[in-house]
């Protein structure tokens, strides 16, 4: 640099090549240096890639340290080379060279320390550790066991600090931040990892505006600069509307082609399979507009199976409601409940489509965040429709307009939780929480039938001056993804697992001895046929 | 406060006390609030304490909401209530309340706040979050294992991220820092946690010193303010040293009592066991002068079993090479390498007993840090030792002065290991490591004849042109309990696990069914007789 003129300095860094046996260009991850090596030093071309220390005076070469040699590498570290994921998996220690998975990794640290700043030093929240080793939540079956050392008992690693945050708000401990680490055993699902992060904030004596306003201000502080600032707050839709203009609970709001309810232009129609749907409960007919969805084959004309079946007031009628231009593709969709997440997934399908023909749908430098509020409480159970189950936890407090039906209705309760969506993830949720042991036990208990002696303890913190109180997780490896544009979580994360959750690099899972395994006072069922494939 | 005069304010906080039905006094970790209640409210005496939200207008208070009531709690929050350990653990809600463990939370996040912005905004390191399910590691009998839902696989919950920050090196982050939690399987030990946090640091390009100002400039940086501030640099002594003045390897500095070696005093003794012990090989005869360790019955007049056996001018020579007077007390110990151990823990249980008696003899408020350093890379295993194994872990490089015996005589070779000593406690460990692939291949297969194959990544790696680079671990729980003065880790902890790794408040580790096992593969080996224990 400038200001090191004339002085004599050491550096030290990867050699990227050397140039005509003259020059060697010496790399390291804030960028590239070349050297002039004197003539009488050219046996520096019996490296391809070494680590250097050069001492340099005056732009002068004084001496050249050889600090390590290095063996003919599996793949190139430039950029330009592709590999493919399993190789860039296996030698994960030479993938993370590349220039964007260095970005990735040095943008996730300055993101979450910018976030422990907005949140320690800015609003006084305290960064509490919480234990990974727990006992089995209820209905836990996606978290992973650890064998203890006393005969059939096991500790869990739990799959978000819930319970601990809430009992930390019953401890005084009134506004409690983690980056914690969570746990979650799915077996293979894309893009997931057994083990993830979140950035888990609780507070006390806090309304879902005093939460939504906080994250607003976190996401701000932290976003990177080289980005276009973030603008607040952001906009806030119901989860009813939510499913109505878009299908989904987390809608991607950088494109319209919302969903057009047009029941209406039907409501007389002799098309069988449509007057059955539109008679039963809930029955509707759904559209959405694709523009220049078909484009290719516009002449102004209908083609649709349909076209024969519907009078021609019908038709006017549908295509001033769609707003359809010549050119544009209607979907349509009849029936119930299943009727809009349908055409949700068509929505997005289309926009892939339509980019993947090169029609600018989404910018790919928005970023669009958005709150989805107003959820169900409670869902009807897939096995048992007659049952209930927590649409996300049951900690989770009714609306306040809606809480005295928690003892009549329960169904109808909507509940106080709150999704942050961005780009159509779903990147954070949270709720007010329930603090009066009596309604947590009621929830626990008679809607839920749930065994509550399994959360006694918890019933019990309420049950001891526990003050109202909420809280958010987000997901920080998604939240990441999509700053930096990468296809997958595993592109911010240091060393993640592959799909089937092995660390490739190391062979992890591995085999265990029979031996090691006794102290634990375990041993492996061996499916039958497959103790072949025991290694040890 | 007074710039809130004339504003209408709502406090929110637990009622402590309420005083005459007239007054109630508000607290949360900030402190107390006296709250008047008009004449026509007193209804509230009927509570002991709840949670409240009181609006009150240029000191009169305008409403009262409680927002939570509270049952008989199972012991009162005031500082002066003892309880005992398994009740506060119970209810570690509560405890957590107390202004002490409020004090000890906060200073934590305070403290761990101004280490990242010291790493990570001062030094440019980069916080890199490394995995918790890994491989077991060749001899990792301390590792807790996780089974996969692949029959026979386990991941392993890994020590320390030391496999991971060298990976990180060679990968081109050339500063890593986090705040890495471990585990340690190590059934029950005092004042051990089989979860633990370490402020894990890895630098390449650097040496023992680099490391070592660094740390120094962490400590002073991040040190609590209200607390005496740390003077830099901390002293330095070699392992040789600690053992022959202290008898130990990380010597409490706070008192001196140094061992002295009086064997010369004792090189003609006709006293049979100390002429036996000065014969071996090794031999010497050992001694710590307690000054006043013996006031109570001091006269002038040597008091010992030795007395009439030692021969006028050797007990002068002895008390002269003690600089004993009159009340101290002089003990002696003579053998061979078990002679300055034994030594250096009758100094630190003399110590204790003059303080349990009011004798000052080390300042409470005083920290010593103290840097050790240069000790043996390898011993001799306990169970045979003819054999070799890493004092501290395979991966430590050996001193330059050394390295030329790391061929020849292994045994010795001193490592590019320090320890970080706090008043008596390891706070800390870290080294330089090996970087050439060739030189940890020879430690892993000829010296510790170790199988190569299960760090094959790891020398994978070292040959794809690893940079020099060496780092070191922080005890962040040990640290915090000397700084607060705690009697144990469990204090500076949120939610510890008592000695014998169980969760007291949530029942952890609790019993799993024998169906949630089976999706891993896994059955419970019942000891004979046990199985009746069986809650499932």
């Amino acid at each position: 640099r400038p200001a090191d003129v004339g002085e004599e300095v050491t550096l030290c860094g990867w050699v990227q090549y050397l140039r005509q046996d003259l020059f060697v260009i010496m790399r390291d991850f804030s960028g590239l240096a070349q050297i002039l090596i004197p003539q009488d030093e050219v046996r520096l071309q019996v490296a391809v890639t070494f680590t250097i220390s050069a001492i340099v005076n005056d732009s002068i070469l004084i001496s050249v340290e050889i600090l390590n040699v290095c063996r003919k590498l599996p793949f190139e570290i430039k950029d330009f080379v592709k590999k493919s994921e399993s190789l860039r998996m296996q030698y994960r220690y030479l993938d993370l060279r590349s220039s964007q998975m260095q970005y990735n990794l040095r943008l996730r640290s300055q993101l979450v320390m910018k976030m422990r700043e907005y949140l320690c030093n800015v609003h006084g929240f305290v960064d509490v550790e919480t234990p990974t080793l727990f006992k089995r939540t209820p209905g836990g079956a996606k978290e992973f066991v650890v064998p203890s050392r006393e005969p059939g008992r096991f500790y869990s690693l739990p799959q978000s600090p819930q319970q601990f945050k809430q009992l930390l708000m019953v401890a005084g401990i009134d506004r409690y931040f983690q980056l914690a680490r969570c746990y979650r055993d799915e077996g293979s699902k894309p893009d997931r990892q057994p083990e993830f992060t979140q950035v888990d904030i609780e507070m006390s004596f806090v309304d879902q505006a005093g939460i939504r306003g906080l994250i607003e201000g976190l996401v701000q502080y932290s976003w990177p600069v080289e980005k276009d600032p973030v603008s607040t707050p952001f906009p806030c839709i119901t989860y009813e509307k939510a499913m109505k203009d878009y299908g989904v609970d987390k809608p991607d709001t950088r494109f319209a082609m919302k969903l057009m309810d047009i029941s209406k232009t039907f409501h007389n129609t002799e098309i069988e399979f449509l007057k059955d749907a539109l008679n039963q409960p809930g029955g509707c007919i759904q559209a959405i507009c694709i523009p220049d969805g078909a484009v290719s084959t516009a002449d102004g004309a209908l083609k649709s199976p349909l076209n024969r079946l519907m009078p021609a007031s019908a038709k006017q009628q549908l295509l001033q409601m769609a707003q359809a231009r010549p050119g544009d593709l209607l979907l349509i969709s009849a029936g119930t409940q299943e009727c809009r997440p349908l055409l949700g997934k068509l929505r997005l399908q289309c926009a892939e489509l339509l980019e993947g023909s090169g029609v600018a749908v989404r910018d790919p430098s928005a970023f669009h965040f958005l709150w989805v509020v107003d959820f169900p409480l409670f869902l009807p159970k897939e096995e048992d429709p007659d049952q209930l189950e927590s649409a996300h936890h049951p900690f989770t407090a009714p609306l306040p307009e809606d809480a005295h039906l928690l003892y009549s209705l329960p169904h109808k309760v909507r509940g106080q939780h709150y999704d942050l969506v961005l780009n159509g993830c779903e990147i954070g949720g949270g709720s007010i929480r329930i603090h009066k042991a009596s309604d947590q036990q009621h929830v626990l208990e008679t809607i839920l039938k749930e065994d509550p002696s399994l959360l006694s303890h918890l019933l019990e913190a309420l049950d001891s001056g526990a003050p109202p109180h909420g809280g958010i997780a987000l997901g920080l490896d998604r939240f990441l993804s999509i700053i930096v544009g990468a296809p997958s979580i595993r592109d911010v994360i240091a060393f993640p697992k592959s799909f089937r959750g092995h660390d490739l690099m190391s062979r992890a899972p591995d085999f265990v001895s029979e031996d090691e395994l006794k102290s634990y006072h375990i041993a492996v069922n061996w499916p039958a046929g497959d103790e072949g494939n025991q290694e040890k």
